[in-house]
């Protein structure tokens, strides 16, 4: 997770300490040859180096643009699923109504957005790699999370199971053949966000490119000393340290950015947007409880008393 | 909200005034440094700088660009929040027809336009980190108001009590189940654009870039006047002035768009946008109210003046 | 309307013709201090304007960039109203069937057709800041024109009006209640379109990046005759005028394209898009009645009847 | 259409032909003038000819970029075009059932997917600006040939036509009401790629863009010979000409992309297109024919041989 | 496929071994030429070839800017294969209710979502222009096989057996009306998909903008050693190597993202993503199975016992 407050500068500079200290121990040998052993031809027009930086900060940032497109677009399907878990709770809300007959609908829309909060952490640890079995067991009942101990793809069955219930709302007449449509196409929707953000998670981002940039900005680092040293001294050192340092830092921000799902500080925060989607749900919950209840205590609602309710 | 009046010039130099006045000192020290110590071995070459300003400048067009992409986004997702708002209006105006039986359903109307203004205001106060519980006041019943008192994520909880209207129209045979479905899709656009904001809101920029390019903006301003001082002599100082400032400008901007919820003068005018909804609604609910009465007076009407009406 | 006709050169270096003479005068003025004041020593390095040079190059084709989104943007939603006008007026045409009964539908069909075409007429005039009270008397009956005399937004109450006689067509049995949902839908498009250029037409491009480009020109315009003198002398002029011209054109160009429902050259054709609906409409309308009338004086249709119709 | 094999180098460098005359011409003068007439003095720094050259590098990416996005643009409608075009031949195969009653609806099927060929066919020869009523006669029957002959838009009349026959097929019963909608909705689909393909042959790329870039180029070509010929001598002019001409060649490209229905061989390949998607819904249509005397012939199918069938 | 650990830097070198020992001989030759026969003239200033390097780095990194789009957008495309797939198999699953009669439908959800991996194996092979007829045999009938033949499309024709089961379905009263429409809008998913990854495969890219970018290269690998000669000596040899690699590198790996389905290491892995589709269907398959004969088992199912079960 990327915040404000947990990303200082020494953070940032220690990502590349060892490329800091194998440059200032470079750029002070070539300092020290140019002054006391008289080499003085190593100089070069500051030129050729320039040129490379050019090049270099060009290929760098169309490489971190792709890179941030796909951190962004991670962070967009984790926003769209968000989106979709408050839609398809209000959805369980709302299509099935409490006063179709006189059974409680209660446990079944519980089970049914615990479930959801149980798919969120489970496909957020699936994405990490970590094991996804640990993230149900808090939200399903016990016969559901046995029924999973051997499964493979956890996400992937969690969706099974709501369509599963879908199926049997709409058997037992507490939703209706429209509206039991409509929620698979909720359903279809948490299908592509998760296979969007498996599809990040899996496909490599063209390593040629990649070893073509850090291949130019090494042959870059090795030629800025020559071209600087004559118009800077030992300034030199100070300088070539600082100009690499941003070239190795902007690499290594598409790096991280470049994969989302990775259990770095620049991942996209799926355990708190999960804790989001649990704490959101929740309350949409037991708004309903309470509403349910005083329904309930209420019942049979006339039309009548209906029309009045409005007002 | 950015206005062509309100952005002079002056205030927008007025957002770098202090860098303005350390680069004055700064270029001036430089300068005299020069003229009177006679350090005249600081020149260097108008290259170092000069690629080093193509560099930053490159980077800076690159992360503005993404800046004014979230920015851009945030205004569209409002946008998208002004035609969803009006579809949903006309929804509830023309699916809840007035003449399927006596009752009269204005005030239902009334209820739901009324519940769309006070979600639009309150999800902009939200959005802005202010109190969203003072938005609604005016727009729901004391009823509904006092049920919202205690709820953490206020146009959530009245998406939800939209949800449960279109529960109720449907029981009472207001709407059909097409209908509920429908408007029921409106209400997921509504989650969409909600989430889409927050997360533009919750997600940070990613810092390293930003710290990059600032690290190098600094850098840039502390190495020019050594390579201005040359040609331009006294001249130099305006000129790091403009040029510098040029640069922390743009920064400045980018900084202000990437962020387009945080009541400063860039920010996506949400206020503005919920007020003109509130007048659209209206005008809507208006021409409804008035109509409904013409045909409220000639009830019932056969399907014989319906086509009479019709000509 | 940009078209290829219309816009010769002379019309190009008309929009800057105030430039270009000052610039004449500048660059002269500059030539001659320098031949007979000898003010040798004003000459710079070319490397100065031409590194500026590049920076506002970069910047200008990023806001270019920019600016083009926006107009195409606003070309695509136009582009969008002409396919949903066309399914919206084929929906109209098809949906509602001569045949149920023995009552005429073609008034209906004809009074929303060319209602569509009072919207398409309003909403360009809307846009355009012009009065759209004017565009819709030619195509709606006099009562509905009178009805919508006192409204503050057009095409948003012309919108209304088609939801109120989808309701109007659902009551009387001329539509079944899926047609009803599914042209609410083509509705709902013309809601977002219309939104779409609103959002366009009320959203100022981020001033300060207008203003910053603005400022580098000039003072790129300032410096370009001490660069280019040493080596082109009296040569310098033109030249100073022809590059100076091209940047204050493209920035000219990217300020046209960026609000492009302002009554300008460079804008979208709202009015000619309008007319070729307009005609598109009429046309399938015309269609429609000449095949109303053959089926008209074949009914009753038998179902064998239609069957040998169709081979 | 662009194929690997018919654009050889020869064809390439043909589209400049004139061009590279001329520069030929002109640069051998510069060399002569040079050369003999001691025009020492012509020669300019190499700065000024390169800082031009990058610019318009950059104006000339992002102007190809635009011209790639419309080129593509109008690929992508095409795709789509072939997409719809199955899935429609798939919706009449397959809604249509052929065992309601003991009509045979081969006919039907038949006409619909041969009306799609032609509707494809047309829409090409009307966004190449040819005549487009010669495309349908082979597909469509006598009679709908003759009622078309009078239309000014034909693929959208075409469009009409099917939406008539699905208004014939709801009310024969051979498709239900939800069918009849969905397939409309395939309609609206292709009166969107319709109308995009529309919108980008009759939206000119924005003028002033473009006389700015051609007015750089020829401003660089006019100066590059005075800058490389100090350098290179009589080496100066194939290098002018081989330079030159890569920018000529990268804007005309840039032309002839943003364009892609003119009758060049890089517009999109919309009659190679229209003959795939004839040959596909041919070979899908006697797959249906083909199962359909199966079934014919199998006719009264019970339930019981159905569940023998599946197995 | 792009995996990380199968692009060692050799076979990322080995890609332009030819290029790398030409590019070793000519620099060498141009040493050797340059000291022994004293050729000092043919030394060049370094911004000639810098400034051509710049220009070649912009218009390639545009151009992989591009070949990246089309390697992603087919990434995405099989992403979106990956997750319909699903979808279907959910919808398969549990749209098909097992106790509306008491007839066993495990037959006809295995049949249909073994075709379904079929068409993912077909569709691979394909869009390689590999024999689809060889990738289905083991997923359908050995009488589906047969029908397939002689068929040409082999995805296409699957599609239509789908949508035959469908109809099938339908008229078995074992899915309802709008569960049908829903599945179809599925199947025109896969359409889509299909028809993007053709497009992808069949749309040459632009050859103008490749032939150019490569006749750049070369002209400048060509100047390149005659730029550096004067500094660097025989150091030039591995710089000249080095640099010009680079620039062949990355054009090459445009050239290979650009056409993702050419049996290459950079393809999009299509066998990869089929074999993960079957993995998953399968389970979610076998699942069903279980669940199916508990449920069996238990018939008939009365409405107290599922409201029983769900608690």
């Amino acid at each position: 997770m990327l915040l404000k407050e947990n990303i200082p500068i020494s953070y940032l500079f220690g990502q590349i300490k060892t490329q800091i200290f194998w440059l200032t121990i470079y750029s002070t040998s070539v300092y020290l040859m140019h002054t006391f052993l008289n080499f003085e031809d190593v100089s070069i027009p500051i030129a050729i180096p320039s040129i490379l930086g050019t090049i270099i900060s060009l290929l760098l940032a169309f490489r971190s643009n792709q890179a941030y497109d796909r951190w962004w677009e991670a962070r967009i399907l984790w926003g769209r699923i968000v989106n979709d878990s408050r839609s398809f709770a209000r959805q369980v809300i709302s299509f099935i109504d409490n006063s179709y007959d006189e059974s409680d609908k209660s446990d079944m829309k519980k089970r049914m957005i615990n479930r959801q909060i149980a798919w969120c952490h489970s496909l957020s640890q699936h994405l990490r790699g970590l094991n996804a079995h640990k993230a149900y067991k808090d939200y399903v009942s016990i016969e559901e999370a046995n029924g999973l101990n051997n499964v493979d793809h956890v996400p992937l069955n969690l969706m099974d199971q709501h369509a599963n219930d879908l199926r049997l709302l709409l058997r037992l007449g507490w939703i209706n053949e429209y509206q039991q449509v409509k929620m698979d196409e909720t359903l279809s929707k948490f299908s592509d966000s998760m296979g969007g953000c498996e599809r990040i998670k899996n496909t490599v981002f063209p390593m040629t490119y990649s070893v073509y940039i850090h291949f130019l900005v090494i042959l870059f680092v090795l030629i800025l000393p020559f071209g600087l040293i004559e118009f800077f001294g030992v300034f030199q050192i100070p300088l070539v340290v600082a100009i690499s340092s941003s070239f190795f830092l902007i690499e290594k921000m598409a790096i991280h950015l470049q994969d989302p799902f990775e259990n770095k500080p620049s991942d996209t925060p799926t355990t708190a947007i999960s804790k989001t989607i649990e704490k959101n749900l929740k309350e949409l919950l037991k708004e309903c409880m309470e509403n349910s209840e005083i329904q309930n205590s209420n019942l049979p609602i006339s039309n009548k008393s209906l029309a009045f309710y409005i007002l």
